[in-house]
């Protein structure tokens, strides 16, 4: 069994070096990740330069690893058409993270993490997205280890259905258990701090917080996070809006 | 009535100077775009550094312009929480466009365009995203022009439900009418070219063609497009893929 394993946080990041740990007890791993931070990069392509591709050493000789100039998305593409020549049957599943950050409620539109796994549905290769409630970049991500490869054998045991992946977060602190979840209905506010730029205008940063628009609701994913449950939720890279349609 | 108009391609395309000729028919516009091309940047946000946000001089005093080195997702966000000081209630409408390019199918995930609009669709802001099916830089847009302000006004009049946005795409020729769709199964081929680096090392640039993976298909935008109809499709900024959940 193949597994390709992605992130946006470069391949240097603790959770990528988690995941692959654990992957190794399912599959075959290979890496084919960015060369640094590509946070907030959603299912953006390198459409007007070319990207770069290379092999890295490892330890551990049974791990194949590449780093790329490119992004998320790009990186599930160049393992397709490039380390796997085009024959995407030999991609058994993707796994993407362990991103450090929220990546449920409006946040998934955003999401590299996510991005990635979008690509993999598009090609019809199962796919698993994990990251943790929790921006700081100090970020203790050990306690979702023992949830990694129990809940991807879980998912691919029960079949995960073509073009459909999965985006998993997990609360911080005490993990109480898993819930199926929706996404929950929320918007960014005071997204953008005024900054001094070097040439002594005014420049923007991305900052602020995100807001539950749906405080209420029992089955979203802010619901589960908020109250000690992992969230699972399915998405796919149809955009369709059916209840409007 | 405010209209704040984007698109990825960048403030010096043809299709916005179009949009907002258009929209000036239908309200006060105020531009907000990227200083230049931004394609396939989907809903990608600048998280790493500042961007800049600048006024700029325009032949039509009713028009406000503003270019940004941030994406076609930061351009929304700098609209609300500078130009409209966080008051998103005086944004009436989001147009995004027009994009020389197909923004139907698979596209949508990768799109620019439609990363706008559902920026504007996480703040309940009523979207449009226009696109025309024709790849070429020398895209001819103007037979997509009679259809501008009266769909916008169309939609407007029904009503956009809270939280929805429209992503229409146009036919290449001769218009025979408009169809409600639903994004067509799709995936990209061959997308990884060989190119050579400045430092005599490999590069890959992206490239390839899309394939319709439900061709007999008549209910989607893919089907549409390729009979001749405009094809509009609502989407919303909500991943959850309800039918696998």
């Amino acid at each position: 069994m193949n597994i390709l394993i992605t992130n946006d946080d470069g391949w240097g990041a603790p959770g990528i070096r988690m995941l692959v740990e654990e992957m190794k007890k399912i599959g075959h791993v290979i890496v084919l990740a960015p060369d640094g931070a590509r946070s907030g990069f959603s299912n953006a392509v390198t459409a007007t330069q070319p990207i770069t591709l290379r092999k890295v050493d490892h330890d551990d000789r049974d791990i194949e690893v590449y780093v790329t100039s490119g992004t998320p998305s790009d990186c599930i593409k160049l393992a397709i058409n490039v380390v796997f020549k085009g024959d995407v049957s030999q991609i058994d599943l993707v796994v993407s993270g362990v991103n450090h950050g929220s990546n449920a409620a409006v946040n998934s539109i955003y999401s590299g993490t996510i991005g990635a796994c979008l690509v993999a549905a598009e090609h019809q290769i199962p796919a698993i997205g994990f990251s943790i409630y929790d921006n700081s970049h100090e970020a203790d991500l050990t306690y979702m280890r023992p949830y990694l490869a129990s809940l991807t054998r879980h998912l691919l045991d029960e079949g995960i259905r073509p073009g459909t992946c999965y985006n998993i977060n997990a609360p911080v602190g005490e993990i109480k258990g898993m819930k199926w979840t929706r996404q929950c209905k929320s918007h960014w506010e005071k997204e953008m701090k005024e900054t001094p730029l070097e040439n002594g205008e005014v420049g923007y940063m991305l900052s602020g917080y995100m807001v539950n628009d749906e405080p209420e609701a029992t089955d979203t994913d802010e619901w589960a996070l908020s109250h000690g449950y992992i969230s699972i939720q399915p998405c796919s890279p149809d955009m369709t809006y059916y209840a409007a349609l």
